[in-house]
């Protein structure tokens, strides 16, 4: 370590050899001991720090994170807490313990319901809830990080560092302390002597001040898989429908699924339905996804050019590495993920997402904000919407050029699938989201609305699709909404007559204007119908998780 | 080089095995010999490969370009080249020789005269005109590359990149490849012997094939580099109505400037008209910018908080070297750029962009492209438009919300700043734009439009701000925009007694409704009169290249 004379301009460069000085007695090189990682952690940061904690939709570093919360609160306080994903009790144990003060964050889930109550106990102040691609930019101009907590399998000790499949945000959260005179620590599951030991580096050790080997491997959840025993006949009509009516129409061939039922519903008929309609080869080429294990039979089918993934998926490590034609995989085999290039490829190198929602309005605004719970919305708001600084077209693209302006332009596809009522009997077609009260309710200054009706340009339910993007007026889309919002409130003020006009004029589409047989959706065409069916289509090589081992 | 078994699943390794066996012969591990290389090129590629050339705005992989123009073309022929910017004029000879034959880029400049001449005479086929951030984006989803050409400054002999302070595309690009069987090639201006020799690792060696000495150092050009002695007295009265009327009024604290003489000046009058309104600390904090050289006067007045940077900028290097507080540099102390992230950044951090444009019609549509030139827009259009996806708020992004909605959402703005006549008298404001035609001419298959008039939010003209956000129909913004327009014909159709009107609503302000003093507007505002004053600024840590330093 060498000494910086202080000048007006390297104050951070002067603080990090302060701080890296406090810890010389207890690191060894690059490697801090496991069993002392609070006490380095206290003297490594300073109260009212900016600290960026990898809390991500797979990997965690909760080793990180649950030694940072047995900090002294009288040494360590009021940090400024920036997080992806904020998944698991520890995190907000941090604010309760008065160690956090402050939090971004994009996502929330599980513990969407105690950041709550800890806003209203005056425990918690938030920031702001970004989507992924905006926390990832302010970490480079106004929420730059002092300190960066990250998880990765394995490193050498010189920080060298081996994500494992799931890299997800780690390259782009350390680079900002990286280049910043902030400082990176990695918990690993190993920390190995040569470097030729690891695989492959994710992340230059030039990069990484410290490694820690944690007491455990870190957790990671499967958060992407759905058993096809639980795709009901309904969404395999909505799945041929939006082959039909959408991806056929509209020549989709690249794209990015939401997780759900549905659209697990739509990779599991492609072998079968897509098939008879011999669209294999022209549409659903490219993805941008998770590694969702429905995905096996369209792949093995040859369905599947390329899937970039935005993080890994249990179990789906051994098919992933032993399909290197599809997925991107480093030159040791296992997948390389990495949410901000995948985010980057869903906002602007697809030509469609689909998603669903909890609730949408009469204008098509969606939100699955409901009260008393701060989820954040992740990276759907950004793939859900239709990027106004686009340049190139694809046939999707410009199919939804409506009129003769020589300025037109062509639309990103946003749809949204969703069924008209949700469990328990709520209709999805609402009068007002329940997002603009919690809004109003915890002092936001914007109602946390996922995708906005005006990016959306689809509305698929079983009742049929209403095409929005061909509307004229306000008015003809609430009407095309209404026509397959079904016996909700929604659909309720839907007129017979003006219905057949739209189903003539092509704004509005039922499953028979499709071509799509009711009769035939049935749980018969999906090409897997259970985990146990996976398994099989991949040869062995996917291995499910234990939950989903029911067979 | 282990030996793979063949399967149906992994074609790409087996082809990437075959490829590196046939230069075994010339390699010596990672390092290609530099006599060599148009033999190495002729072996590792084939015909039709899809092939990444780094050039870019700063950095240019010149000497792969110059050796694979080398190349025989009965050997090597049809490639698909992906470029971020064609630079060159031996990118185009590939093309001229029949190397190369399909073209997808964002940015030509000097050669987009000849590449729409190439293209007339059937020498050369367009895939696509993208932004940069679709070009890495489709990298990954349906443009993934075979082989990946790059350039950094040095480079250890098993593949470690140390980039220099242009990082700029090289991660993203090489990325593409690393991961997905391509190959990964770095031209460097030196080979080290000892990995300790390198400053830093920019890219991982594990992500790199070969590296190879260019005969010379990289080619670099001073792209955004303007020379204060060419401010004229109308850039400061526009830069003073910049900062009365939209920074301070929107309190805009981060931002991106575009290259001019327009941005120039302001940057120039911060430290004197912006100091004197007390704004210092109020606005201009965060920039998403390249090392603009007159930044260095904001800089050394203590307004900037931090800088980061697409790319870097010839002589710049000492001077961000000393400024580590300010800019994003390594633990070796030179520069990191990251043109990805800093238009990430650009796109969903930042309060405001202003640019400026050669055409704008009359619904404030704007573009560059004039006839016969094909040049594309680089970033423009990203950092030019309202990114829909944005869910975080800041005070300016709020200040732009109008009616009292439950789903109002606020804006970034984005501020068009053109002299109403071009140099040589061409009007600014027209009728329709070249664009429109040129879009035609060439079969493109939408009109090459720069920014799309409703995503702009202010023009700015020597006449006055144009406040198009507030506009409440298409007429009045056409209305508002003409009363900025001064004598163009598109101006002459403003009627005193609206824009009397208009004034009085805030919907339009001149200089005198905005306390701007026209008398004032002189060059001794100007922080900086030359490029020798910026040198003194820098205490003579900026080092202007050859052609600025003319006193």
């Amino acid at each position: 370590m060498n000494t910086l004379p202080e000048t007006r301009w390297n104050r951070r460069a002067i603080e990090k050899q302060r701080r890296l000085a406090r810890v010389a007695g207890l690191a060894r090189g690059a490697v801090l001991p496991t069993h002392s990682i609070t006490q380095a952690l206290q003297q490594l940061l300073n109260p009212g720090d900016r600290v960026v904690l990898e809390g991500n939709n797979q990997k965690q570093a909760d080793f990180l994170a649950r030694s940072l919360a047995r900090a002294d609160p009288g040494v360590l306080h009021d940090l400024h807490l920036i997080m992806p994903s904020v998944s698991l009790p520890q995190h907000l144990d941090l604010f309760e313990r008065g160690i956090a003060r402050r939090l971004d964050f994009s996502f929330a889930g599980a513990q969407s319901l105690r950041i709550s109550q800890l806003l209203q106990d005056g425990r918690l102040e938030i920031g702001a809830i970004h989507t992924y691609a905006e926390l990832y930019a302010r970490l480079y101009v106004d929420l730059i990080p002092d300190v960066v907590l990250v998880a990765g399998y394995m490193a050498d000790r010189q920080g060298n560092l081996y994500t494992g499949p799931s890299t997800e945000d780690t390259p782009v959260l350390v680079e900002a302390a990286a280049f910043r005179n902030g400082i990176v620590i990695a918990q690993v599951n190993q920390v190995v002597d040569d470097p030729g030991e690891l695989p492959r580096v994710d992340v230059p050790g030039s990069w990484i001040d410290f490694v820690v080997q944690a007491d455990r491997p870190f957790f990671i959840e499967p958060l992407f898989t759905r058993d096809p025993r639980l795709i009901k006949p309904v969404h395999v009509l909505m799945a041929m429908m939006a082959l039909r009516g959408i991806y056929e129409r509209h020549e989709v061939r690249s794209l990015n699924h939401g997780i759900g039922f549905n659209t697990a519903a739509i990779e599991l008929i492609l072998p079968t339905y897509g098939e008879k309609l011999g669209l294999k080869g022209r549409i659903c080429r490219n993805w941008a996804l998770n590694p969702h294990p429905t995905l096996i039979p369209a792949i093995e089918s040859g369905w599947v050019e390329s899937v970039h993934c935005f993080g890994g998926e249990s179990g789906m490590e051994d098919y992933v590495a032993a399909r290197p034609d599809v997925f991107f995989t480093g030159a040791d085999g296992s997948m390389r993920s990495n949410r901000l290039l995948c985010q980057l490829a869903g906002q602007y190198a697809v030509d469609l997402f689909i998603g669903s929602t909890l609730q949408m309005d009469g204008q098509a605004n969606s939100s699955t904000v409901t009260k008393g719970r701060l989820t954040g919305f992740g990276g759907a708001p950004n793939m859900g919407h239709d990027p106004g600084g686009r340049r190139h077209a694809t046939p999707a693209w410009l199919s939804l050029v409506e009129g003769q302006d020589g300025l037109a332009r062509g639309r990103k596809l946003v749809v949204q699938m969703v069924e008209t009522f949700q469990e328990g009997g709520r209709p999805t077609f609402v009068e007002t989201l329940d997002a603009v009260q919690v809004g109003q309710d915890t002092g936001m200054p914007l109602a946390p609305v996922m995708i906005y009706g005006d990016d959306v340009t689809h509305v698929l339910s079983e009742e049929g699709i209403a095409y929005l993007y061909k509307a004229r007026s306000l008015d003809e889309r609430k009407a095309m909404l209404a026509a397959v919002a079904g016996v909700t409130p929604t659909g309720m003020r839907s007129d017979a007559a003006q219905v057949r006009r739209m189903r003539s004029e092509g704004l509005v589409a039922f499953p028979e204007d499709l071509g799509v047989r009711r009769a035939e959706a049935s749980r018969s065409l999906l090409a897997a119908k259970s985990v146990a069916d996976l398994v099989e289509w991949s040869g062995g090589l996917y291995k499910p998780p234990a939950r989903f081992r029911s067979w």
